[in-house]
């Protein structure tokens, strides 16, 4: 009897992780009796543990195609890392004994860079076993900081968002006057890696167009270089819109965040109000900020035509590398760049769990506050096309999933 | 020979106050020689002080096409009053002058309350001077706070992606489980309205979704009945999203702002922070907060076709009835709710000028943390129907107006 595969989805989700997981569903309808059962965890590697998993079976081939076209995690998602074998044996016994309890042959792991350590470590101990188990990592990240891929499932979508909601912007910026001098600060996600920040540079047709200055977190925060720069702009244009990442750090290498006295209370304020902040201080303009947040990884109706594509793609051929028992990470190779064209690759767990690919060098502006040529023209493709779901009465139908649990097989226990 | 028309666009703009633009140069082309030239004052009432006008004709009607779905103040807009006609009389002989000058006989002011007792001051200025003089003001405003309409033009489109947004961000929040609770805070504009924040709520299609609470600025922030609120949200669902207008004011009637030992600095965390913040450490939990700020005012990607087919009317309506002499602000008249059918109105300038509409008792839910059903109904219908910008290269095809400035038959003058 064919085994069965189990998918499941982990970390920040994105616009179009669920894309991916029709994608695993769609492919895994389509090879019939070579794959028995499709199930899904409920909050990736925790609902495994705990047994809490669903048959997608219960989804209709009209929900399915909802579900590509629904943000957010479908199937919950969770933030949990898997202790060493050696360490927790125990866990892993679990891990397994649930895997074996429902006759799983096939593990997809949905998710970032940790997800595919996650998906390393299961792997070397189904080997280490004997168990017969091929797990395939399947990408996820806004923050596309995933080596070894030419983009990530979830980048693109967000881009496309940033890039349109800067341009929006800058033209709503650009239509009032201020004697004073004005300045907007956008902040966006982005820890380490300015992928986000950077391909808001997309918005601008021209010079003296939004985005006017961009803050990266590969690049030390230059505080006096940067008022120079966002005066020189108000005294060309009017009016300044700078992009700036969450994970901006000054010289000393620490994030920026508000130095408040507020005893007690967590500190909240962030980069895009730190830089507000200052500007208005030094420059004495009038400041607005926005705040994206969780916004920009959610913006599903303005999904990116080729992220959706490749998001559908990860999952299918995910589905086809378990199938041929070949184990390891979906990418995206770029075969080219004019017209834009790619495939998916697999790559080593190795060689990609656990890493983080920041902004190389040749991507970002010689003076440090932007991205270069080569930047735009990498990104461009990424954000192409539109994707929009179906809308009823004026906003997105979007899929609540609610399948029923499958009948746990073993007693309950928690990780 | 056919007397001229100006139009000038005022205060905060929006994503389809240029469809109202469109509206009114479209309409004036329409009507053949019975108008002149349809010039458009740069940067509102002041462009006309300074002269500073430019010739519509220039656009051609494949660039008016785009300008109908481009966001932001193609002619630049301002924050200006006019003084009292008594109080300062060359403020009056320079705008009169520049009105003769151009052999302006229609007066069309794109704006919000402000910008209607503006209208209001010109016309009777007009009539005082003996200047033949039909002044028409065209409603524009994201915030709804108009009186005497059923709706202004800019609220639909902002509402809109509000709500999607919420809708986007609450199966986000629903995918991750946090044993230690989770709550997410939407910051949208409205300081004495609650509207835009009102509207969120079309997000929700059921109970337990996302928006799970709305703090409006017509209901005094109660601070242990709101963390109450929130913990049993978070109890029954896990995580507890929240939208709160930035104008949200606390019991003694100020409005909520952090208590920052920031000496120097200009304050600027708003009520979406302080609302994150103190349920951070209130109740323990993982704190998530967005501004939109311009964001949602400018956002003509997810544009609502009700409104942008009322900001076009409006501006055609106003050509109408300034061709007739006939002077006041274009409303719109709901005729019926189900179906959604409307039609332009005019109302005199006294109705309406710096007068401001605040939701309405039974707009608002009962325990006050929402609104009620008549809100939903009556606003569902406001943000029907999508009206997307083209999209080139994976982004708006927005307009750049460049036309060159009408030479001026003046001396300068600074107001």
């Amino acid at each position: 009897m064919a085994k069965n595969l189990l998918y499941a989805q982990s970390g920040g989700v994105t616009a179009v992780i669920n894309a991916s997981a029709a994608g695993v569903i769609t492919t895994a309808r389509e090879v019939g009796e070579r794959i028995g059962r499709v199930f899904a965890a409920r909050n990736g590697i925790l609902g495994v543990l705990r047994e809490i998993l669903v048959d997608t079976a219960g989804i209709s081939d009209n929900d399915l195609a909802r579900l590509r076209a629904t943000p957010g995690g479908a199937f919950g998602s969770c933030r949990f890392d898997l202790d060493p074998a050696e360490r927790n044996p125990a866990q892993y016994d679990r891990l397994f004994a649930v895997l074996a309890a429902h006759e799983v042959a096939y593990f997809l792991y949905n998710g970032g860079n940790g997800s595919m350590e996650t998906c390393r470590q299961i792997q070397a101990e189904a080997d280490a076993r004997g168990y017969p188990l091929t797990v395939v990592g399947v990408p996820k990240t806004i923050d596309n900081d995933i080596v070894h891929t030419d983009c990530c499932p979830g980048f693109g979508s967000a881009a496309k968002y940033l890039a349109t909601s800067v341009r929006e912007v800058g033209l709503d910026l650009a239509a009032m006057t201020t004697s004073g001098g004005r300045a907007f600060v956008l902040e966006v996600m982005g820890r380490n890696a300015g992928w986000l920040a950077g391909a808001c540079a997309l918005a601008a047709e021209g010079p003296g167009q939004a985005p006017h200055l961009i803050l990266l977190p590969e690049v030390p925060f230059d505080e006096p270089a940067f008022m120079r720069r966002v005066q020189a702009v108000v005294e060309r244009v009017g009016a300044c819109a700078i992009v700036v990442a969450e994970g901006l750090r000054g010289p000393d290498g620490r994030i920026l965040a508000m130095q408040r006295e507020n005893k007690g209370y967590i500190q909240l304020g962030g980069a895009g109000e730190v830089i507000a902040d200052r500007i208005a201080s030094s420059l004495g303009y009038k400041v607005h900020y926005a705040v994206a947040d969780y916004l920009q990884r959610a913006a599903r109706h303005i999904a990116s035509k080729t992220d959706t594509a490749q998001a559908f793609a990860v999952g299918k051929a995910a589905v086809r590398r378990a199938l041929a028992g070949s184990c390891g990470v979906i990418g995206i190779k770029r075969i080219s760049g004019h017209p834009y064209r790619w495939r998916t690759i697999q790559l080593p767990f190795e060689k990609v769990a656990n890493l983080e690919r920041k902004l190389p060098p040749d991507f970002i502006a010689k003076d440090g506050f932007g991205v270069s040529d080569d930047f735009r023209a990498w990104c461009r493709p990424l954000i192409a096309g539109e994707d929009p779901p179906r809308f009823v009465d004026g906003l997105p139908d979007y899929l609540h999933l609610d399948l029923p649990l499958e009948p746990p097989h073993l007693p309950g226990w928690q990780p």
